[in-house]
């Protein structure tokens, strides 16, 4: 069953299959293609055992984590086949002619269709989540667009045997060759970017990596959408009254989350706001493992303890826990100026198992300092229920993608609420690439006018053969199942 | 009531004030706004006859064209502020919490919000519907989002009072300032589109200057969306059987929208794909008028016929109506053949009063030339109701965003199917600049978690205050006064 070179298809190669099969990959059902995700989602299960060992030995992540991560993936498969079966995704709306319009209205018909292959970068930190039958690849099948991964170095057996599983459920449902390409090695990601056949792009990693494909995209003769989901600090808030309220609860869940897959998520609170002299400093050190597991890969540890140091140097920074090597989780802290004099700095993302306090005097110094931030994925907001905080969360909405009340920003749930995205650079597009609006990345709209009713995909009939969500004459009309239901 | 510098207001202090304004104009209600937009409609209406004579003068454009133009631009404000209140703009997504998923789901809600400040450039040939206050401007101010508009050269004392009965508008309802500015001038656009302060630019224009402002937009340190209508060749196919029941009608009514408005649309019919020996060639010659009103500024009759004498110089192209100085129509033809193996000479888009018909033996022929074809916002299909065109239609499908079956592409109705964009280089993104998903452009979502109830923006509470479109548990709902009236 394993096709040893099937990983390793040159990016030409690739591109003309799924350049071929784009047409009969649009022209399958919403129905067809929600059985090949399920049948991609029942051969990784399969798989699930082999997977997990080789995933263990190449990224150093414990087995329950990735049992975990595989359980969220398969979920995730079936869900954006729910999604596309449901129809909302499509959008479809129509116009009826109204020649009293001004001016006047022919009959209009909107859908969106499949934009057209898609190449999908995969992430180090997610083996499978976010990687080659992640939410990228599950969203862009989904919708109708043949996917083409760039696999991700870090765990490149993983990928390979994750591949061959995805392959052989689509084959075992009958789905054209070339819905589904795998690319490995750092030219060939570059040149697939670039690749005339390839319509959008979706990334998970760092700034500087997501950068340069963005600006490769953007510089195109005909340029493409990037997603890029690059880096995130997270930021937390504890206003001084949750501190009094429960400091030492707050320092337990922050050094949970913050060291969670040793630090390695993009949703990690990278920066937390806490007045001076709190119970969450104070309380922190004791929660902090003095150990978490070894990181995903050399250049990973690298790049956390360079980030340390430039942290650890800084004249007016102090060590909260101190970073004792390798693996070893770490918190500094500086007062709200400091951290506004060297705002470049404290703003960086540090990937790893540290987080840093920001310690404000007042609700003005706090204010000054979230202003200092760039965007991120997430921010989180710990306050008692009898403050006001509306322009605390203005700003913070401002400044991210998804605001949390509660608990910590580490862990996505997969739903169609969920926004996993937020302002540069957290993203580079305003769409998520978790949950079910993810499937919007991909497709574009086409309008028809005019048309004879038997050309028309079923989307856009009138007489509505899926039942689907559609807009008729301005007016929103549900599901038809669901009408039945309510 | 003129404000002589109003226009001409800087960069930065225009951005200044635009930044003030975006926390404002977020926190007003869907109502409010629509108020806003209703009192512009109104002031630009009393302005009419004062800008209606001042365009006349500055783009040679007829009066009557000028009164429709107005008309729809009256009426596209009053369609932006019906669809705010309408409340699916938003895409209220609900979740509770689901302990079973997997991963479990917390209380998640997600909404779409203001993007902030946007830049929006106007185009010469629509002084009223794609400029100061047209729909670019009415989509963003109706979602929440301060405009800066940089007017066009080609009309800048139309522009000026248009931005003055736009502020006049506003300031009647009591609107914050800021919420609208304007500037002039090239080296005012190239800054626009880099300020810190702007966050999203929309654009109606040429390939050059789009790509130009493309770039820059791209390269900022925090890249920024740039949704640019470009160019767009607006292919036509006539099938041999359209052309033998109906050719004489078909020349007739391509000749009335190639020349409509001196060939300057973004949807004018620049290539038309006929049969060889097509009656509608036969015919074209007398229905196309001998000459057309001046073009709208030097620049365009410059680049006209520079185009033209392209076209008209190459060795196997021939004058179907040869071109007889500045403001005469001309058509030329070619064969399939030719024009295969000079695809860039020929597809590249003429502004102006002129049309390129190319002969096709078969359908094998029309076929491969299609697929020389770049994206386009427009194609138009004739044929007869017994065809098979299933093929032929996924062709124009893959390279345009509108595809019409009777008819001509000029003329963009207003309503909620319409889709004005297509794939490059026709629009610079997935999204319309026409109709009531334009207003997309503009938002980007944000999720609350596990947020208490009274800290919801009223789109994402269970009790949905407002009766707007709401998905709740992945159930759609409708409008409540539609449930209550369906």
């Amino acid at each position: 069953m394993r096709e040893a070179t099937g990983g390793r298809l040159d990016v030409a190669a690739a591109a003309a299959a799924a350049a071929t099969a784009a047409q009969p990959m649009r022209e399958a059902t919403d129905q067809t293609r929600g059985t090949w995700l399920e049948s991609i989602a029942e051969s990784i299960q399969a798989a699930g055992p082999e997977l997990i060992d080789l995933a263990i030995e190449e990224t150093h992540l414990a087995r329950g984590r990735l049992e975990g991560e595989l359980a969220r993936t398969t979920a995730q498969l079936r869900m954006f086949a729910a999604v596309v079966r449901e129809g909302s995704y499509l959008e479809a709306i129509i116009d009826h002619l109204n020649p009293d319009a001004t001016p006047p209205v022919p009959d209009l018909r909107r859908v969106l269709i499949p934009i057209g292959p898609v190449a999908v970068y995969a992430a180090s930190n997610f083996p499978f989540a976010f990687s080659v039958a992640g939410g990228d690849t599950a969203s862009a099948l989904a919708v109708g667009c043949p996917v083409i991964v760039k696999a991700h170095p870090g765990h490149p057996l993983t990928s390979r045997r994750t591949a061959d599983a995805v392959r052989h459920g689509l084959s075992a449902v009958g789905a054209p060759d070339g819905v589904f390409g795998m690319v490995e090695g750092f030219d060939a990601g570059v040149a697939l970017v670039q690749h005339p056949a390839i319509r959008a792009a979706a990334f998970t990693g760092s700034i500087p990596g997501g950068r340069a494909l963005a600006d490769l995209a953007a510089a195109r003769p005909d340029p493409i959408p990037f997603h890029g989901e690059l880096g995130s600090v997270n930021p937390v808030v504890v206003t001084a009254a949750a501190d009094s309220a429960r400091g030492d609860e707050l320092a337990a869940g922050l050094a949970q989350s913050f060291t969670l897959g040793s630090g390695q998520f993009c949703t990690k609170p990278g920066i937390v706001f806490v007045p001076k002299n709190s119970n969450l400093e104070r309380a922190l050190p004791e929660s902090v493992p003095s150990q978490t597991a070894p990181m995903l890969t050399p250049s990973i540890e690298k790049g956390y303890a360079a980030g340390l140091g430039r942290i650890a140097s800084h004249d007016d920074t102090e060590a909260v826990v101190p970073h004792r090597g390798a693996d070893s989780p770490s918190v500094y802290a500086v007062d709200a100026s400091t951290f506004l004099e060297d705002r470049e700095l404290f703003t960086t993302e540090v990937f790893g198992p540290t987080t840093l306090l920001v310690r404000f005097d007042d609700e003005k110094t706090l204010h000054a300092a979230l202003q200092a931030l760039e965007g991120s994925l997430t921010s989180t907001l710990h306050a008692e229920p009898d403050e006001d905080i509306a322009h605390l969360l203005d700003e913070l909405i401002q400044r991210s993608g998804r605001v949390l009340f509660q608990g910590w920003p580490t862990g996505v749930a997969v739903s169609w609420a969920q926004h996993h995205g937020g302002p540069w650079p957290s993203t580079t597009s305003a769409f998520t690439s978790v949950g079910a609006t993810a499937t919007r990345r991909f497709q574009r709209p086409v309008a028809f006018q005019d048309a004879p009713a038997g050309l028309l995909p079923s989307a856009l009939r009138d007489e509505n053969p899926l039942g689907i969500p559609q807009r008729v004459d301005g007016v929103l009309r549900p599901a038809r199942a669901t009408t039945v239901r309510g």
